[in-house]
């Protein structure tokens, strides 16, 4: 195929200004491979409540079904902080992942070796971590019923953490075919000794594990995980986990690296479809400045040209120039060591495009 | 009063070891106070699977109700691992924890100056670390209703996430409470952004934060807690949660220290009456050798001696002693640099009752 239609979801703060840069990139590497990229651009998040009404309007959730993959910024600011529920950046986010069917949220941590530096960690500790953590996305406790209710004791609120064998096989084996990729391990957390929901994660892990002779399963306390990443994280390659836990232990390993401004991930439906965008925030309180990482945005292209689009190579070639510009010794505020000598967001952007 | 009966259950594992130890200095304390400390054992754990065939013996909930403190090793081990839920040993320690009321877990997390290289973090971020994790421990995911039935998609397993206004209160209230004889910080966590029970959660903090106008409340989300924790944990005063999330993070603020071996926690019902343990496990693999190290569980009859006895004086001369033993430089395998030169459990006890 050499036509695709990608829908760009700048959102907030930072988002805007960082994704800019990413479709700079996208589109030389386009003219590079002879590939069309038609990049579509909707609003989610808060500059979506402020226009539309909602954090996800309508067309902006169609483009993104018409569209091949999905590149979004971030979303969120003080300025909604006090909204209620259905008027908050993040109901945009998770009405995406829901909406688009996207239950495989691949979030790797991993670290460039002249960063290691910028860890809280011990260089002998971090230096060579290389994991990436597979969270279930659209289900859980984040999906479950909600519920709110006076009582003898006062006001009693409930949540409800639901899971169906299908939803966990099927992330189970997107981690199983990582793993089998890389070092062949993966290590499934779950808090069997207390929840229902973990006892059944742990059985359909055991499960699919027999149609993978040829990667190690090991199980892990949700607790003992929080601990063994803070106390080795070289230990492990992929972990595969439900939607709440990941959400902590992703963050946690992400932050093990010291750099998330370099970190991008991927949100993944069933076939290749993806929405791919970085970890870190929108960043209001830099927000228009000029100075914001691009890279993990730049990055998050490169893994959406690898894992929806089917092109490796320029993906390969896209994470080599990122990282070439990092050994010439260029850094934004966010990682630079001296921070006099940082670069602005559309200066990273060029170097990178020279790179490529 | 002069004369308290304590509750000993040694548990499992290096449990019955490191208990001894403990015993023997809590002892000494009485000798030199005059007061009378009635020590009585009972069973709780694997032991009590393998003896009674139930790991919380009826006997052993009613002592410990008749008791004025619980002191408790630990419970578990792989002989018991794979055993139905009612028959494993944590089934023990949710029970006697719902049994006695105790709501309110309380975690420091700080260490000796000595011990700072035995943190993978650099010395720069964890020395001075000194937080406290308060978490709610008898309500919320853990002891909500559980569910597993045949579905369309396989079978369905549900955990409820049930919290009432009280029971939140009264955790924050315990949290407020210690933060007013400390840095006077509080830091709630929870998932307002997506949890019905988080917002509950949030709106009762910010209720009981009125009548502590002394203290400062803010509120994080559990995701960028765990980033924080790993990117400057000395931000943290006091740091109060649900039962799920403390679990989660007051064992990474643990390891963040490197001596998890050192570590205590106390388990508080309304009133003084409470539970002590080591935050450490059964460790299995070195039990009966001799080498554990018995401080944590030292340190918790010094927990024990404050919160529950009013005996603060007595406690601050255990914890005293415990220091001085670590400044001259004796260390048991798990936090000695130099393993050859390491003491074992008898020893480092005695030392610890010399010093007294
Ligand atoms: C914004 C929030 C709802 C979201 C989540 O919890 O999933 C975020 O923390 C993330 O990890 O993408
Ligand atoms: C053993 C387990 C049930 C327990 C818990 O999750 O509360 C333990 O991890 C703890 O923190 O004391």
């Amino acid at each position: 195929k050499k036509n695709y239609r990608i829908a760009v979801l700048p959102g907030d703060g930072i988002g805007p200004e960082i994704m800019q840069e990413a479709v700079k990139v996208l589109t030389l590497v386009g003219e590079k491979t002879g590939v069309t990229f038609t990049c579509e651009e909707a609003r989610i998040g808060g500059i979506a409540i402020d226009t539309d009404g909602t954090p996800l309007p309508e067309e902006t959730l169609k483009l993104a079904k018409e569209s091949d993959a999905v590149l979004l910024g971030a979303v969120g600011g003080p300025k909604w902080d006090q909204n209620p529920g259905h008027l908050r950046p993040e109901t945009g986010l998770l009405g995406i992942r829901k909406g688009l069917g996207l239950f495989a949220n691949i979030r790797p941590a991993n670290m460039h070796s002249s960063l290691v530096d910028a860890s809280t960690l011990k260089p002998e500790v971090v230096s060579g971590v290389d994991l990436i953590v597979v969270r279930e996305l659209t289900g859980g406790i984040y999906f479950g019923e909600k519920k709110r209710y006076d009582g003898p004791n006062g006001e009693v609120a409930e949540d409800q953490c639901i899971y169906n064998e299908q939803e966990i096989e099927r992330i189970i084996r997107v981690s199983f075919d990582i793993a089998r990729k890389r070092q062949k391990r993966v290590v499934s957390v779950d808090k069997a000794n207390v929840l229902e929901s973990s006892r059944l994660w742990r059985k359909v892990a055991e499960r699919v594990a027999a149609d993978y002779p040829d990667v190690e399963l090991t199980h892990q306390l949700v607790d003992s995980c929080a601990m063994q990443l803070v106390r080795d994280p070289k230990q492990f390659d992929v972990i595969v986990t439900e939607n709440m836990f990941g959400d902590i232990l992703s963050d946690q390993a992400a932050m093990l690296t010291g750099s998330i401004g370099m970190l991008s991930s991927a949100s993944l439906a069933a076939g290749s479809f993806g929405l791919f965008e970085p970890v870190h925030g929108s960043a209001p309180d830099i927000a228009g400045k000029g100075i914001a990482n691009p890279l993990a945005t730049i990055l998050s292209v490169a893994m959406m040209l690898r894992l929806s689009l089917e092109m490796d190579e320029a993906a390969d070639a896209v994470e080599k120039a990122v990282w070439a510009v990092l050994e010439a010794g260029h850094r934004t505020g966010d990682i630079a060591a001296d921070r006099s000598k940082a670069i602005g967001t559309l200066e990273m952007g060029q170097l990178v495009r020279d790179e490529l």
